[in-house]
């Protein structure tokens, strides 16, 4: 049986609390949040679990194996600290930490402590993206050429990140796991209402060694909801939109060949286009949170790295860090060994 | 009855053909192509007019009053320099020319001759643009915010210019049409396939007095073919979707209010959305390139300064040069009043 | 304090006791279940509920003012009998009975009980169908022309019901409300799967007074998932479709005007076409069941005539039984005042 | 060289024209039209044709090997009657006749005259619907359990015909195409115009030996445009969508089994659900009627059969007639064999 510790009952932990009650196994034995009205919606939810507002007392009892951490990301580092110096294996919401020092510090306090970390980059555990990620790695779409990703809707306007920190993770998460390397540079551009400081729209450009280029569209002020990502190969390309209730990841067999002239015409190419069937792929329909708590929890009890462990959180930081340094700089590039 | 010569019997020229051999009061008297199989067909079409191979006999016929150019963007500004030096109107096809210089030339000579220039920018005289630039002018969108515009395909990959000098003219145009004045800065990435040194797709960032950006998504080498722009104002936000058969724009009224918290809490925001009806206004169905004909015959026949005139081609050049620059300068921020 | 008892926790009924249990002055006093596993899934979300096997039980504790039952159609009569000779208000989920001389009996024991019968007609409570309710009272659509509902997906087979008992209550009862008479024959049409004798794919075909048409395409084995209705009047016609996140409901400014040509041209006719705008307007998102659920307590409370009362649901009843005689007799013609 | 008539040149005719212009080997000769105008709109597009205004001139031109019949329907027999006399072969716009006797008759003709007709079912010839042809054939479908179709929008209101005429030999060509055998019954409900006795609005349902229905909702005053055709086989579901740019036919890996529970129960049933992947196949993009009319070219040189033959004619013509005579008696079901 293990003993899971919830911090923050706020947009998210609600979500967390549901589907760590429901595995096998598994005790949600505190939650802990220091707002008076939220702790009490977690006392009515869960009669069995004590209701903290002081994360110490959660983070000192033994009877919790592992804190799941859903609490605004400027406190993300010094609970999972705390957490992890007590003992605890941790769970984090996304992003990881406010910055990449951060992260590697948590990173370093772990590996003394012998813990694990994993960061909540839940559409790593979805039907779509694990299918995605099959098609991929078994050559099917051929070399990438690109990615370009759109995720933007009349969203929630945060009030301690703006659109990067808020939507960027997922749309690079997905990226890095597809790509399974990091960029070389980012460089982003932004724009902040007239009343804010925050960006409420960006975007976000990565170059990786040998072409590949991933783009990113986050924009909190759209009139409609899209949630749109290309995957272009030498191949296939992909389609995934995650707005359709059903078919959300189409294959397209199209592509182009292109091939120059003879020497005569230097400038001369030939472009031949290729037009297969396109196929929607069956996807498994379980709940992603489901899975990546099950997975989560085999992990702790088995000792294994996650999935999504902190160097993958680690990773999506300094991409989002390089993209704040870059619209701060308006626009340049960063070279993201820099960061 | 006014007299138009065309050059250029290949991808667009039979289009401007068949618009202008339908006007009032116009004769198609002359066409040239270089290529003898375009020129066949040309002479099987328009039995009426003379075919030439020859472009400088079309420009020097006594009939032709004003000549249209449908040919490569290398060869516009040796065209249309000859033309107006022989005392002709002229319409260009988009771009209106390779460089900035150039275009200045041109507009230089045709002051000199007292001749007319119009750049083809067809999709200024859609019913949808017209629509949303009535919509700007009377404030019911509100100040401009950001537009976001898409276009990408699996497209015709062209000999001679990249994915920027193909699709760009198009959606910079319309922002320009508009927005009504000149971007501060142009910012833009892209990539070539690895078997040429042409930018197959490319992004565009642009940077306006007063916190306004504009957005451009353009691609060659997508699986589906995508032509949407959106544009926020203060009031409401449109959606020009060019793929939809019918209701190609959608007006949402849809928006945010965000007010600042008192001087104690500083970083407290509260946003205030709106959301009302939305309304896809009815759009004129004619045919652009009929209406913009008709325009050119009246510019033409009323000495007057056409829709899509030479200032504005100008425009659009200096903003796609400008993005070259960028591209060629690993995405560096270049200012437009230094080109 | 209204004391509900709810009979019923298999697919529908859990959605009640959700919504009831929030309802301020409004107790879930117990639920009943014969199935064993789901009364201990009942016990486990309701603490505060007593759980009993036993209807009458239920049906006999002064603790209850109103029974909602939501078990398979057959029960309802002998069920709501009890309940309501027992001074019990009742809430029956759709289709309020088997038959139509049991919906009689119902409403004969409610008045001579004095107590309050409502049907779960949840469409009729959704922003959606209320704003069509309000367009088209208004006049702004005109005088209704036809009505053609379709209402597929690959979908739960019923056991004791077919797909008419299943899906046709809703788009009977939404035409019923647009429209407020009685249609004056039935006609239907079905097909059985071959190993079963219950209809999984249906049409309805309604005829009204003065020309108006109703037809509603049923269907558990499709492929895609569509709910779609048109509904036409004399000025505006409307698109409500379900599957739409936002947007269910357009107005479309179309229409004809037919004149016919002098006597001398008998067979001439003229036709104009219509087309306008099209409005979306802004719809109220609250969950149809909650607003359902207010209204049923406050119908209790007040002694009020709900608007989804037993009328309404022998209408819908009586369409349905009619409909089944009508595919039971090879598709004729049925006429309603004979059912 | 084969010599071609065409008659009528209204709405249909000049796209027979211009397909019979570019085929090889094959010469449009004459073309007749009653109507002034269009004769010479016909002249202007084709000053190599004959332009009469007489059909008996056309139909005894020597030169003329097949005539192919643009015109109202009504005036289908006595032309084609005309020209299988004068030795030519007739290829008829749809519907064939006005009644099926008109169309036994005709066949009858061609048969004593060695004639060929054919009748232009022009969706027989699309790659999308010579795809489904292809799935059906192979059993890869499974055994058909229903088609059900969706032709609507707000059309032209036609002079000379009701809806039925007007769109409802697309509809049951493709059926009988995919089907290949006559329905048992038909039955037919419909709406007409308070200012026509025409049927704007129509519904069809058609049962085969075997279980099999097909039902076809046609509208002529629809707000939106729809043509959606559900195929459903025992193995797969097919949706065939005409207003998809691309992706036009979608095959469904979807289906039930149903398995009946043992004898003590003798009402339950087990139902299992099959989701598989979705596969829009590659469509041939060529043009329909260039197809056909190569098609019909070939079957005049080699005298063969073709595919869309005046039996199939008949065939489309028959179930229209019995839907006609279903509406005209208030929708009763009408056996085909007695049409």
């Amino acid at each position: 049986m293990i003993g899971i510790g919830l911090v923050g009952y706020g947009y998210w932990g609600p979500n967390l609390a549901r589907n760590f009650s429901r595995q096998p196994d598994c005790s949600l034995v505190a939650i802990c949040d220091s707002d008076a009205k939220k702790a009490e919606q977690a006392a009515l939810a869960y009669p069995g679990a004590e209701i903290v507002d002081d994360f110490e007392k959660l983070a000192r009892n033994p009877g919790i194996d592992a804190v799941a951490i859903a609490t605004p990301v400027s406190s993300h580092y010094p609970l999972a600290k705390l957490a992890l110096e007590e003992g605890k294996d941790v769970l984090l919401e996304k992003p990881f930490t406010r910055t990449s020092n951060e992260a590697r510090e948590l990173i370093d306090i772990a590996r003394k402590n012998g813990r694990i970390i994993a960061v909540d980059h839940t559409f790593l555990y979805t039907g779509a993206v694990r299918k995605m990620k099959e098609l991929v790695d078994s050559g099917e779409i051929g070399d990438l050429i690109y990615i370009d990703s759109v995720r933007v809707n009349l969203g929630l306007f945060q009030q301690d990140v703006n659109v990067i920190y808020d939507l960027a993770p997922h749309d690079i998460s997905i990226a890095q796991f597809l790509i399974g390397r990091d960029p070389v540079s980012v460089q982003a551009v932004g724009a902040c209402h007239e009343d804010s400081d925050m960006e409420y729209l960006a975007y976000i450009h990565l170059e990786y060694e040998g072409g590949l280029q991933a783009h990113f569209h986050m924009n909190w002020l759209s009139p409609v909801k899209v949630r749109r990502t290309m995957i272009a190969g030498g191949n296939k390309m992909i389609v995934y939109d995650d707005m359709e209730p059903s078919e959300k990841v189409k294959v397209y067999d199209k592509g182009i060949d292109i091939r120059r002239g003879d020497s005569m015409s230097l400038y001369k190419i030939y472009v031949d286009y290729r037009t297969g069937d396109m196929v929607a792929p069956k996807i498994e329909q379980k709940e992603a949170l489901a899975l990546e708590a099950e997975h989560f929890l085999d992990c702790v009890r088995d000792r294994k790295t996650p999935l999504t462990d902190a160097r993958q959180g680690l990773s999506v930081v300094r991409i989002i860090e390089a993209a704040q340094i870059s619209i701060d700089n308006g626009g340049k590039k960063v070279n993201l060994e820099n960061v």
